[in-house]
Formats: structure tokens, C-alpha cells, sequence
């Protein structure tokens, strides 16, 4: 990737979401938001997601047309949005005298791989971006999107227009990337389900991506590691507010635990309710089950997520994995095809489940707060299905019905609702 | 251009407009019948607009964000239209077992001038295009469009979708360019006017022309006057119905005036109810006028239809000349502007006028055609404001609320109901 003119003030990139242009007279207020960030003087790049809920309704036409849409068309065929939408902040910059020029990801030159539907950004081409950069412009790039090789394009899959932003940014050298949302940033809990939620200031890379990948569906968590690798900054904020935000960087002292005297371990609580449960029942306890399991998976592009295994006494052991709800029905078949070549007594399914976990950096040092969220829930009891652990975070998969209740419940046993 | 390889059976180019492809259920039937063509082992190339009023659509939206939409955005913008039908029609085809690839114009090769919402094709590289149908796939192309050398993408106007079926037709040495649309094919008057208009089994290119520049919506002039150019026979007729069509070609014995025993020189009848009339009042009679006149609307891009001037007595001159009712208001800022400087008296416009014209090969030379025309409009008590003929056309400028009776009294006049 190439870095920016030198000489130049630092680019700021700005990414907007679908429901920040979701009807004309949004697009012109973020536009003004944009002509008072170019108005710094430093060159602005603008990234847009589709309009509102353009995305599902173009797959819902696809879907009329077609019951299996060929992927190739129709991540051509979604694109489209985010071009309506790079073409409509266009205009509405040219009225406000503010020079911008709207570019396709194949002429912004975000070049991906073929896998379409879920394509990762290769590489960055950015001259037509510095030519038209350099000609006063702000510069308006259709998120979500790449070109291949052969000119198709690709689709990044759902939240793609974090990454492509966060991978301007990187590319280009950006001071910051702001996404701007319909969210004042990243908090302690879910408003809606804590009323007492707090907004955080700041927050780690690591902590983000815990919360990310956990139903925080504020930013995606491709964006948020492909920030950490970069250590590029991201500010959070609303776009219909001016209200501070949430800066997302790599915290003073780094992401590394902080004694637990010092400030709370716990950052905050996410939940994700679209969770299905698969179960291997009595599977032999040998070498080269779990790659038997999970590659078709893998093959069939379905993202596993929390596995739990448990060792029995007879050499058998049940394994347990989530996926989410849409993605149930295919695991399904492809996990009952594997079973009889690994002599699994049999497949269970749930899909009425959810996750709730505590995030937060140096909880492994503090073993105590697993037994306090374990505590906490079975005080409210709600039944605990599968447990996993990582250094930042604790998840467990609990009745759907009662996630909520479990949301409150650790916001108010981890103290959240209290300045830290 | 390049053309066709060798080998192949003849290449076949079909293309539908927006109404054919309004619905899901409309494109999946407009999908079947490229089927039956492909069944015949020619390779298929299909050129789609954007389904039903998407252009209209988006055309509203632009305007509910800028009340002067930048261009180059708005071409941008309004190409996602033909984007969504392609990748439907290609959706639909896998459906039914047939291979196929939407490709842009940009995937296509489509080259053309940069100037936007108007622009040429200037030409065409077909690589991929072949690429594609050697893999055995139908290749759909989105209408209306072309790329520029820039990369951005330029409309082609109003029924460009047209040029750019003719021009791959041309381009690529197809045997014929079906035309698939919501009539069944060409008629001596519009139906809805006229009932007992008949439809005409083939017609000259330069019939066709005239008729399709008077108002005969079912295909672009610019298309025709392609095919013209490199002879490839046009087949009009409707997505809808199984009905022959109309074979737009060079006539047996060319497009060259038959002795008046033989054959009808009047064709049909075109009407037109979109017209505005200008008139620059006692313009001094000398050289130079004309083009001070008309050159600053060709630069801002109006078209200029019908001129007629009528020398007076007195050294000066009334010079009329009609646009469409949309181009009205800007030809007049512009032609106001351009009559201080000619000396013209002043400058007077009338917005509520119709064209009716006989369109028929070799009227010339039999000029009893013109007496006639003015003779039938006469006995309806119908006023003629212009007048302004060609090899092959008559037209008169009427009221518009009389061009229908207009159009109903000559296609009598002219004994057009009776079979050939």
C-alpha cells in the first residue's frame, strides 16, 4: 500500500451508514457534516454505506427472481446501492460548493479477492484517489466492495463498509477514521436492554473486537483488527449528534492488563440473541475429530463460533459449537454427513439461545470474575448451556428468553453503571 | 471493432427495454425467451435498460437531493438501473440451466466520449465479451451506458439503450439485432390514435428514421441511423406475445423512391405531442444569422427540431424553430440572450404545439403528397404554424390539442387502413 503525498495535511476518512443516508434529506446533513470536516483543510475521503435498507430489499428483488441468486451476480447486483448513495453525497457536496467526485471501488482501485460475497481487500491502487485529492475533491468511496482480478466485482459481507474505511485509512495514511452511525459509541451494555448503559470515552483494540464480535453491531470486527494492525485510531460517533464520541486506539499503557486496584477489569457486557447451538453426542476422544468437523464448514463459508468440548470418563466426549441462526439449517446437514465417518452417536441442534459475555482486558489475571458472573446468573437463574473463555473475555450461551435479564444482571454485578 | 470468431454460428443480439423487464415475474418470461434463442446454438448477447421507471425513479431522487444534480454523478447514479435488471436477467438464466455473466459497460468494452448524460460510443473491445460466449455463456450487457477514457461511467441519453444493442450488433458481426419491446412492432399510426392502424411487416431504414425522430417511441433515431450505416437488420416486436414483428433493413430494391403505381409512397404517420415553438421576430435577412443563432443551443446541448424561416419584403426575416417542451425554458434564456446581438425585434415562444408528419420514400417526386397533407389538415379546420420537408417526409407544426384528429385525417387521406 502507498502512503500519502507528501506535504500534505494528514487525510482524515470519514465512513457514513446506511441509516446516516437513509433518505435525501440525511444525505445533505451529512454531507454538511463533511464540508465542515474538509473545511479544516485537510483532505477528507468519504466512505458510504447503501441507503437505509436498500441492501435487503435489493437481495429480497434477487430472491424474487431467483431462489439460489448466482453470487457473482448478485454482489454486482448489491453494489449498486452503495453507488446510489457515493452519487447522491456527490451532488448534495456540489451544492453546498464543496467539489467531491464519487468513485466505484473498481475506479477508487480496492482491489479483492473472487470469493464473492465474503471477499477481503488485497490492495489499494489509490491514484485516482490522489489525482482527484489533489484537485481539491472530496473524495467519495462506495464501501462494501472490491474489484477481483478479472474486473468483477466482490462484496466484503455485512459490515464490509467498516473494513473498506478502515482499510483507506491504513492505506492511505489517514490521521483518523470516524464512523459515523446512529449510535453516540461504544457503551457499556446495550441502551436499550440497560438503561443505565454508559457511554465509554475510549476503548482498546481488543476490547472493541471482544465486543465487536459479540453482537456489539456497532463496527464490524474485520475493521476493528485490520485498525489494530495498523494501530489506526477510530472515532465512533453519531452522525445526527454532536456528541463526543468513543475513540477506539491503542490504550496509554498499551492493551496490556492493568492491576485490577487501578480501574475496573470489566469494560463492558455484549449480547448477541441470533445464536443456534450444533452437539456431537458421544464422539470418540481422539486425534483429528475436531479438523474432520470443522473444515466442511470452513469449505462451506459457515463462521463457527464459541466451541466447547468436554471430556467424558468412557473416551467419548460431546462437543458443542454456535453459529448464528441463518446459518443453522446448512451447518445442520453438513454436520450430520461428518458425524458417521467420526462414529458420533448423534447430532442435536438448538436455535433459541443467546450470548452474553463480559469483555474487558486482564480478567485472566483475575480469576475471581468468572465466578462472579457465573454467580450472578445463576442468582437470576439463568441456566448456563456452554462456557468459553479468552484473555479478555468470559461467554456464556443462555436461553434466549432470558438474555436480557442476563445483560442487566453482570451490568449491576460488575458495577458498570458507576463512574469508573 | 472487432469482429465475431471465426467459425461460430452467426451471433444473435437481443435487447429489452424497461417495460419487458418491470417485474420479477417479467424478467424471468424475458429470460425464457433468450433461452429459446440460445437453443438454436448462436450466441446470445442480451442488452437490458433499467427495469419498469427505475430511471425516472432515480432521476427524482437526484432532484430531492440537488436541485442541479452534477452529471457526471447523475450518469453514475442512473447506471445502477441497467446494473439491477442485468444481474436479474443473469439470476433468471441460471435458473433455467442456462449459463450466463452480466458485464458493465466498463466489463464490456463499451468505450465513449465523456461527455455526460449525452454521450457517444466511440468504441467497442469486445475481449471479455467473447471471452464469456466461448465458455458457452449468454452475455448480458447493460444498455445506455459507456465508459470513458477516464474510467467514469457516461449515459448515452434518453433510449441509449438502443444504440448500445445496434452498436454491439455492428461491433461484433451479429446476424440481427431484435429490438424486444412493449408493441408489436411498427404501425402506419400510433394504435391508440388511430384503431385501425396497421402494423408493417418490414420498413427502410430511412422511413424508420424519420418516423422514429417524429415521435415514434418504439426505437432511437440514433439506433436506426447505426443499423443504417452498417445494414444490420433490426426485428422489432413485443416481449409479450409471439406475433411477427416488424423487420426494420434495406428494402429489396434499397431505400430508393419506387415509381407511385407500385407502392403507397406514404409509410405512416408520426406524431410528436412534446413541441415548443421559438420565433426571433424581424431578424435582418443575412449571413451569419443562423449560426449566431444556433450555435450557442448546440454548445449547451439542445436539440434544435424543425427551423423554418420566411423571407419578408422588407430585408428581414420570422425565424421559427421548435425543441422539446422540457428544453424550452433554457432555449429561451439562451436565445434571448443571442437577440440584441442579431438585431431581432424580439423573441416570442409558444409551448403547447404538436408535430405531425407523412413519413414515405420518394414523396419528392410526387409532390401532390404536400397538397394533399395541407388540404386534409385544412378541411379539419386544423392551423398549420411550421412547415418543413424532407426526401421523405412532410411535417407540420399544429396545436397540440387537434394533433390526434390531425393524425386520424391523414392516416384516412392517405387510405393507409387499406392493405398495401
Amino acid at each position: 500500500m502507498s502512503s500519502a503525498p507528501s506535504g500534505q495535511p494528514a487525510l482524515l476518512v470519514q465512513k457514513f451508514g446506511g441509516s446516516s443516508l437513509a433518505t435525501a434529506e440525511r444525505i445533505r446533513a451529512a454531507a454538511a457534516r463533511v464540508v465542515d470536516s474538509a473545511a479544516s483543510g485537510r483532505p477528507v475521503i468519504v466512505v458510504v454505506s447503501a441507503m437505509g435498507d436498500t441492501t435487503d430489499e435489493l437481495i429480497e428483488l434477487a430472491y424474487k427472481v431467483s431462489p439460489r441468486p448466482n453470487e457473482r451476480e448478485l454482489d454486482l447486483l448489491l453494489s449498486t446501492g452503495e453507488t446510489v448513495s457515493a452519487t447522491l453525497m456527490a451532488m448534495a457536496l456540489h451544492d453546498l460548493d464543496q467539489p467531491a467526485v464519487s468513485l466505484t471501488a473498481a475506479q477508487a482501485g480496492i482491489r479483492s479477492t473472487n470469493v464473492f460475497t465474503k471477499a477481503r481487500i488485497t490492495d489499494i491502487h489509490p491514484e485516482r484517489i490522489f489525482a482527484e485529492l489533489r484537485r481539491g475533491k472530496v473524495v467519495i468511496v462506495t464501501g462494501f466492495q472490491g474489484v477481483t482480478e478479472e474486473q468483477d466485482v466482490a462484496t466484503l459481507g455485512r459490515g464490509g463498509s467498516d473494513t473498506t474505511a478502515v482499510a483507506l485509512a491504513c492505506a492511505l495514511g489517514a490521521e483518523r477514521c470516524d464512523i459515523l452511525t446512529d449510535v453516540e459509541g461504544i457503551y457499556t451494555a446495550d441502551p436499550r436492554v440497560v438503561p443505565n448503559a454508559r457511554k465509554v470515552a475510549e476503548i482498546g483494540y481488543e476490547e472493541m473486537l471482544e465486543l465487536a464480535q459479540l453482537g456489539a453491531r456497532v463496527m464490524h470486527p474485520r475493521a476493528v483488527e485490520l485498525a489494530e494492525l495498523h494501530a489506526m485510531p477510530i472515532l465512533v460517533s453519531s452522525s445526527f449528534s454532536a456528541a463526543s464520541g468513543t475513540l477506539i486506539h491503542r490504550l496509554p499503557n498499551g492493551d496490556a492488563p492493568m492491576p485490577m486496584e487501578i480501574r475496573k477489569n470489566v469494560r463492558g457486557i455484549a449480547h448477541d440473541t441470533d445464536v443456534a447451538r450444533i452437539t456431537l453426542v458421544r464422539v470418540p476422544d481422539r486425534p483429528g475429530i475436531a479438523a474432520a468437523i470443522f473444515q466442511p464448514l470452513a469449505d462451506a463459508n459457515i463462521s463457527v463460533d464459541t466451541i466447547a468440548q468436554s471430556s467424558g470418563a468412557d473416551g467419548t466426549t460431546d462437543l458443542s459449537f454456535t453459529v448464528s441462526g441463518s446459518s443453522l439449517q446448512r451447518a445442520m446437514e453438513i454436520t450430520s454427513q461428518t458425524a458417521p465417518g467420526i462414529e458420533a452417536d448423534n447430532v442435536d441442534a438448538a436455535d433459541d439461545l443467546a450470548k452474553v459475555s463480559i469483555v474487558g482486558t486482564g480478567m485472566q489475571s483475575a480469576p475471581g470474575y468468572a465466578a462472579r458472573m457465573f454467580g450472578a446468573l445463576a442468582s437470576a437463574s439463568i441456566n448456563i448451556s456452554i462456557i468459553s473463555t479468552s484473555d479478555i473475555k468470559i461467554t456464556c450461551v443462555v436461553p434466549r428468553d432470558r438474555a436480557e435479564d442476563a445483560v442487566r444482571v453482570l451490568h449491576s454485578a460488575f458495577e458498570l453503571d458507576r463512574d469508573d
